[in-house]
C-alpha cells in the first residue's frame, strides 16, 4: 500500500495524514539499517554472518504505535533518561530493537547517534541485536527471550503502584506514570506472560498497556499452525481491559482513542490487541516469517522505500522529520523541571516521605542500616537458616525503605513474610509482602522489573530452591541486566527429606556458580545468613541466591560477617605457620559435619583447617594472598563435604583430594536416613581424610 | 458433615450413597498413615522429621473424583501396569498422591500393598513422596512440581491421537484410551500449564479430560490472594470444552455426568472444575491451608474418622469394600485378553501396521536402524551441526516407527523438520511434525509424556541452547523419570552472532553435565552428530541434549561414532607410547580450533594430542584404562577450549593444565568477532600450550 506523499509538513497533523513521521522513519530507518549492514558484508565481511542480523518486520508493523507513544503520549526528558517520573516502554518483543532505537534517536537521546545506528549489532555498539538496558541509556529491560519484557512491565506497574500509594499526598502526587510494552505473538505463547498478566490482573494495574502486535506470523510461519486461542478472551478472564485495534498499520487515531480508553480504565491493565501487518510497507515480502529474522535484501528495500514513497538516502532523516520531533528535547527537559518543582513542594511539606523517597530514587543506602542484621553467637539456639532468613528480612525491611518481595505461594515454608507490613493487595497496594501464587517465573520476571525501576528498590522473592529450574530464564536476565533481586531459596538439598527427588535440588548449586555476574551463597547458620543478606544489599548489581535450609542448624564457632563478605575463609584450625595436615572445606548444612569430622580428627592430634565456602565467586574476587593463605598450596589433603553435585569442587579439592557430594538424585525418606545412606556423615569425613 | 453410614452393601450404589467404598477410604486411607506416621515418629523417630510429611487435603476432597475414575471409569489391568491400551491418570498435584496410592491399593495393584502404604515416605519404599514413575507401577508420570503433570497429560493424549490416526482401521480401533487427569489450583498459575494447556486445546485433544480441584486453598492460604482470574473462561479462551461440578465433596452424580459430557466433545479436551473442601471430613481443619502439607495430628484424625463415621482400626479396609473393590483384578485381566484378540486381529489383517505398531509398544528398535545414520569423510562440506543433525533426524524418521517431534517456532533455525511428514494437527493427527509454538517448557513437559506413554515413542524437542532456560525444570523431570527424550538445541555459543547475550549459552553445558542422568552431547562435526544420536536413541531411559552449532563446521580427520560412544577419544596425536607433549582438549565448534593448534605445534615439533570430549558422563562411564589411555595422568600440561563456562574443566585439564572458555556474558556481534575478543582462537591456545 502507497501512502499519500508527505509535502513538508510539521504538525502532528502530518504525521497523522501520511503515517507519521516517526512511523515512516522507524520502518525505513531499519530498512536502510540492513543496506548498510549488507552493503558492508558483501564489502568486507562475511556475508553468512550478515545475512541474518536484523529482524525487520516487527519495527515496519509496530511503527505506528511506537510513533504515537513516543511522539505524543509518552512523557519522558532525552536528556536524563533515568529521570524517576518517567513513563516506561518496554519492547517485549526485544527483536524489534531497531524500532525502540530508531524512537530513541528521534525523540533526542544521546544514547542513539546515527553512528550507533549503523553500527547496529556490531562489537562494542550501544545498539545491540536485542535491547539491553546496560548498554544503552533509555532502554528500560534487558528483553529478547520472549515473554520476559511484558513480565518486567508488570513489575515496573506494580513499583508505580505502590510507590504512588505509599507516597502520593492529596495535594501532591508526586508519582505518576505509566508502563507501555509491546507484546508479540511469541510473547503470548510464553508461560511466563500468563503467571504475570494474571498478577497484573490481580493487583490491578490500572496504569500499566500493553500493546499486543496481533501480526500472525511467527519464525515457523502463520500463528494459526499453533496459536489459535482467543487471546483477548484469555486476558479478560485474566482480569484485564481489552481493545481490539483493527488496522494497526495506519489506524493512528484509533491507536490514539484506545490508549485514551485504556487510561480511562483505572482499575484494570489494558491489553491493546493491534492486528498488524508484519513487514508493513514491503510490497513481497509483508505479512510473511521472511520478513520476521532476516534482513530484507537490497532489492527488496529499494521496492520498499518506492512503495512508501520515500526517497531520502540511507540514514537520512529529512529535515521536517527533524523538525517536528526536535520538540521533545526542550519539552522533556519542561516536564522534569516542572516535576523537580513539584517534587521540591513535596520535599518541603512533607519531609520524612521525601527522605525516603530520595533513597528510593537514589540507591543511597541509609547510613548504619548493615547493624539492623540479627547477630548471633554459638550460643544462640540451633534454627534453620530459612527462620535465620526471615529475621534478617524483617530486619532489613525495617531500614531499607526499597525493600519489598514474597514467596510463589510458600511464604509459610520459605520464611519470608515481613510482620510488619500487609500484603501487597489491589486495595492495599502500600504493603510490602507480595504474594505471587505458584508462579516462580513470573515472579523473577516482575522482580526483575522492580529491581530496575528504581536504584533504591530491593525486591527480594521466595521458592524452593529446586524450582529455581522454573525461573532460571529470569535469574539469568537478574544477572545480564545488572537486576540486584536477591532469591531466597529454602529447602536446599536433600535436608527437606521426605518430599522426594523432585524437590531435592542436587546440580543447582554448581548450576548458578557456572552463572556469570550473579552470587551463589549458601550460608551455614545465624551468623552466615546475615553476612549473605549484607553482600545481597551491598551488591545492587548483582543478583544474589541465599541457599536455605529447612533443618536445624546450629551457631558455630568461627563463622563471621567479614568471613562471608570474602566468600571463603576459615572458621577454625589447630596448625600454625598455614601448614594444616588437612583441609576440610564445606558449604551451608554440611559445615557442622566437618566441623565435627575436624574435631573427631584433632582429637587423634591431627592438625586440621576447616573452611566455610560460602561463596565461590566472592572468593575468586580475593587477592592471591588471601587465597593462598586460606588454601595453601602445599596442602594437598583436602576433602570437601556438600550436599549437592561434586562438579567443580576438584577446583579447590584437586586431583589428590576428595569430594563428597551427591551425583544422582535424591530420594524421598527422613532426611537423617538420606544423608546417612548418601554418606554424608562425620564419619566419612573422617575416613576419606585418613584414606588422603 | 456426616456421612450416613455405610450397612454392607457391595454395589455401586453403596459407594454412591456413602461417599464410596474407594471415596471414605482414600481419605481414611491417607488418615490412618498420618496415624501411622505420627505413632511411629513418636515412638522411635525424630518427631519434627515426621511432623510435615503428607500431604493429606487434596486426598481427602478429591477423593470422589477419584473414586468415580478408577471405580467405574477407567480401564486398566490391575496386574499388568504397562498395558498398553489402558487409561492414563495423571495426578498433576502429585503432592495428594496418598490419593493415587489408595486407589491403587484398593484397584490391587501389586506395587502398593499395605506394606508400601505403611512406608509412605519411607527409605526405599515404593510410595514417595511424590508420585515417581519409576519407583511405582501404575503411576505413569512423575509430579510434584507443579504444573508438569498435566504437561505430561497433554503429552499422553497426544501420542494417543498420533497413534490412533496412524493405526487405527475402521473395522478395528486398536487404539483408544482416555487420559485423565486431576490438577490443583497451583497447576493452574503455573505458566507451563497455560503453555500445554493452549497446544491441546489448538490440537483439539478431545480425549483428554482434566479435573481441576478448585478447592480455593493453596499454601498461603485462600486463592483470592494471589489467584483470582476466571480459570473456566481462560480455558473456553484456550479452546477447551469446561464443566462445572458444583459439589465435589459428595456429587458423584454431577462428577459421572460431567465426564459423560466431556466424553461426547470429541473435538476438545475437557476441563471439568470440580469444586471442593480441602481436607473434607476434618471438623477443624477442612477448608483450611493447614490441612494441605501437614499431617491432621491424632486428636484430628480421630474427630475425622468420628465425623466421617469410620470406626475401623488404622489400615483396615473393610470386607466389603474389599468385596466391592475386587472386581477390577478380574475385569481388567478381560479387558485386556479382549483387547489382545483384538490386536490379534488387527495383526492377522494388517500386518506391516501391526510390526510397527509392535515395535512402539515394545520399545524394541528395528534390526540395524542406526545404518540409516548419514556418514561423513573429512572431504564432506563443511556444515553448521544443525544442519547435519537435520540429515539425522531425517534419516532416523524412515526407520524409526515411533520417532516424532518439533521445535518451539525455530523449526527453520534449529533445523528439525521432517520432511517426509507433515504437521501433527487437529485434523492431520497421523504426522510426525509437532509445531509447539513458542512454549519450550510445555514442549518439555509435553515431550515427557510422549516418552512415557509408550516405549518405542522416541520425541525429539528443539529450541535455541539458552532457552533450556526455559524448559530446565521439564528436563529434570526427563532425567529423574527416565524420559528419554532427544533435546535438540541449536545456536549453542556465542557462534551465533550478532543476537547477543541473551541468546548466547554460556553456563549450560555444565549446568546439564552438573544434572543426574541425562546425557549433555556437543558434537564437531557431521560424524559426531551421528554418533551422538545414535547415543541418544540408545538411551531409552536417560535423555539426551545435543548441543548443535549455527555456524559450518569442517569434518574433522579422526572423528568417530564409536568415539562419541566413549564420550572422550582421541582424534589425532603424533606421539607414542601414552606420553604426548601435550593434550589439547574439546567439543563441538572450537575442536576445530584445538585440531589447528596441534597442527601448529605439532610443526614446531611438539607431540601433540587431540582429544574430543564430546560428553563427560560417557566418558566417566569408561574403565580406568581406557580413560587412563586417553587422559595419561603423567602428562600434565593440558588445555582445554569450548566456548562456554570453564567451570568443572580443571576435573580434566588438572591445576597445571589451562581451561580457555568464557566466565562473562556474551557479546552482541558477528560470531568471528567474538570468538577473536574472548581468546577463542588457534594463536591462544597455542600461546596458553606453550606457556604451560
Amino acid at each position: 500500500m502507497k501512502l499519500p506523499e508527505e509535502e513538508g509538513s510539521q504538525s502532528p497533523a502530518w504525521a497523522s495524514r501520511c503515517g507519521g513521521g516517526g512511523a515512516v522513519s522507524a520502518a525505513h530507518v531499519e530498512a536502510v539499517i540492513e543496506v548498510r549492514q549488507r552493503a558492508s558484508g558483501s564489502l568486507g565481511g562475511d556475508a553468512v554472518e550478515k545475512a541474518n542480523s536484523g529482524h525487520p518486520g516487527l519495527p515496519m508493523g509496530c511503527a505506528p504505535i511506537g510513533h504515537v507513544l513516543f511522539d505524543e503520549i509518552m512523557r519522558y526528558n532525552p536528556k536524563n533518561p533515568y529521570w524517576f517520573n518517567r513513563d516506561r516502554f518496554v519492547l517485549s518483543a526485544g527483536h524489534g530493537c531497531m524500532l525502540h532505537y530508531a524512537l530513541l534517536h528521534l525523540a533526542g537521546y544521546d544514547s542513539v547517534k546515527e553512528e550507533d545506528l549503523k553500527a547496529f549489532r556490531q562489537w562494542g555498539s550501544r545498539t545491540p541485536g536485542h535491547p539491553e538496558n546496560f548498554e544503552t541509556p533509555g532502554i528500560e529491560v534487558t528483553t529478547g527471550p520472549l515473554g520476559q519484557g511484558v513480565a518486567n512491565a508488570v513489575g515496573l506497574a506494580l513499583a508505580e503502584k505502590h510507590l504512588a500509594a505509599r507516597f502520593n499526598k492529596p495535594d501532591n502526587e508526586v508519582i505518576d506514570h505509566y508502563t507501555y510494552c509491546i507484546l508479540g505473538d511469541g510473547c503470548q505463547m510464553e508461560g511466563v506472560s500468563n503467571e504475570a498478566c494474571s498478577l497484573a490482573g490481580h493487583w490491578g494495574l490500572g496504569k500499566l498497556i500493553a500493546f499486543y502486535d496481533d501480526n500472525h506470523i511467527s519464525i515457523d510461519g502463520d500463528t494459526e499452525i499453533a496459536f489459535t486461542e482467543d487471546v483477548t478472551a484469555r486476558f479478560e478472564a485474566l482480569g484485564w481491559h481489552t481493545i481490539w485495534v483493527k488496522n494497526g498499520n495506519t489506524g493512528y487515531d484509533e491507536i490514539r482513542a484506545a490508549i485514551k480508553e485504556a487510561k480511562a480504565v483505572t482499575d484494570k491493565p489494558t491489553l491493546i490487541k493491534v492486528t498488524t501487518t508484519i513487514g508493513y510497507g514491503s510490497p513481497n515480502k509483508a505479512n510473511s516469517y521472511s520478513v520476521h529474522g532476516s534482513a530484507l535484501g537490497a532489492k527488496e528495500v529499494d521496492a520498499t522505500r518506492l512503495n512508501l514513497g520515500w526517497d531520502h538516502e540511507a540514514f537520512h532523516v529529512p529535515e521536517e522529520v527533524k523538525r517536528h520531533w526536535s520538540r521533545h528535547v526542550p519539552e522533556g527537559a519542561d516536564v522534569e523541571t516542572e516535576w523537580n518543582a513539584k517534587f521540591a513542594e513535596y520535599e518541603k511539606k512533607y519531609k520524612e516521605e521525601a527522605a525516603e523517597l530520595k533513597k528510593i530514587i537514589t540507591g543511597e543506602l541509609p547510613a548504619g542500616w548493615e547493624k539492623a542484621l540479627p547477630t548471633y553467637t554459638p550460643e544462640s539456639p540451633a534454627d534453620a537458616t530459612r527462620n535465620l532468613s526471615q529475621q534478617c528480612l524483617n530486619a532489613l525491611a525495617t531500614v531499607l525503605p526499597g525493600f519489598i518481595g514474597g514467596s510463589a505461594d510458600l511464604a509459610s515454608s520459605n520464611m519470608t513474610l515481613l510482620k510488619m507490613f500487609g500484603n501487597f493487595q489491589k486495595e492495599t497496594p502500600e504493603e510490602r509482602n507480595l504474594r505471587f501464587g505458584v508462579r516462580e517465573h513470573g515472579m523473577g520476571a516482575i522482580c526483575n522489573g522492580i529491581a530496575l525501576h528504581s536504584p533504591g528498590l530491593i525486591p527480594y522473592c521466595a521458592t524452593f530452591f529446586v524450582f529455581t529450574d522454573y525461573m532460571r530464564a529470569a535469574m539469568r536476565i537478574s544477572a545480564l541486566s545488572e537486576a540486584g533481586v536477591i532469591y531466597v531459596m529454602t529447602h536446599d538439598s536433600i535436608g527437606l527429606g521426605e518430599d522426594g527427588p523432585t524437590h531435592q535440588p542436587i546440580e543447582h548449586l554448581v548450576s548458578f556458580r557456572a552463572m556469570p555476574n550473579i552470587l551463589m551463597l549458601r550460608p551455614a547458620d545465624g551468623t552466615e545468613t546475615a553476612g549473605a543478606y549484607k553482600v545481597a544489599v551491598l551488591n545492587r548489581k548483582r543478583p544474589s541466591v541465599l541457599a536455605l535450609s529447612r533443618q536445624k542448624l546450629p551457631q558455630l564457632p568461627g563463622t563471621s560477617i567479614e568471613g562471608v563478605e570474602k566468600g571463603g575463609y576459615i572458621i577454625s584450625d589447630n596448625s600454625s605457620g598455614n601448614k594444616p595436615d588437612l583441609i576440610l572445606m564445606s558449604t551451608g548444612s554440611e559445615l557442622e559435619i566437618a566441623a565435627k569430622a575436624a574435631d573427631e580428627l584433632r582429637k587423634e592430634g591431627k592438625e586440621v583447617r576447616v573452611i566455610s565456602f560460602v561463596s565461590w565467586e566472592l572468593f575468586e574476587e580475593q587477592s592471591e594472598e588471601y587465597k593462598e593463605s586460606v588454601l595453601p598450596s602445599g596442602v594437598e589433603a583436602r576433602v570437601s563435604i556438600e550436599a549437592g553435585s561434586t562438579l567443580g569442587w576438584e577446583k579447590y579439592v584437586g586431583k589428590k583430594g576428595k569430594a563428597i557430594g551427591i551425583d544422582r538424585f535424591g530420594s524421598s525418606a527422613p532426611a537423617g536416613k538420606i544423608y546417612k545412606e548418601f554418606g554424608l556423615t562425620v564419619e566419612n569425613v573422617v575416613a576419606s581424610a585418613k584414606a588422603l
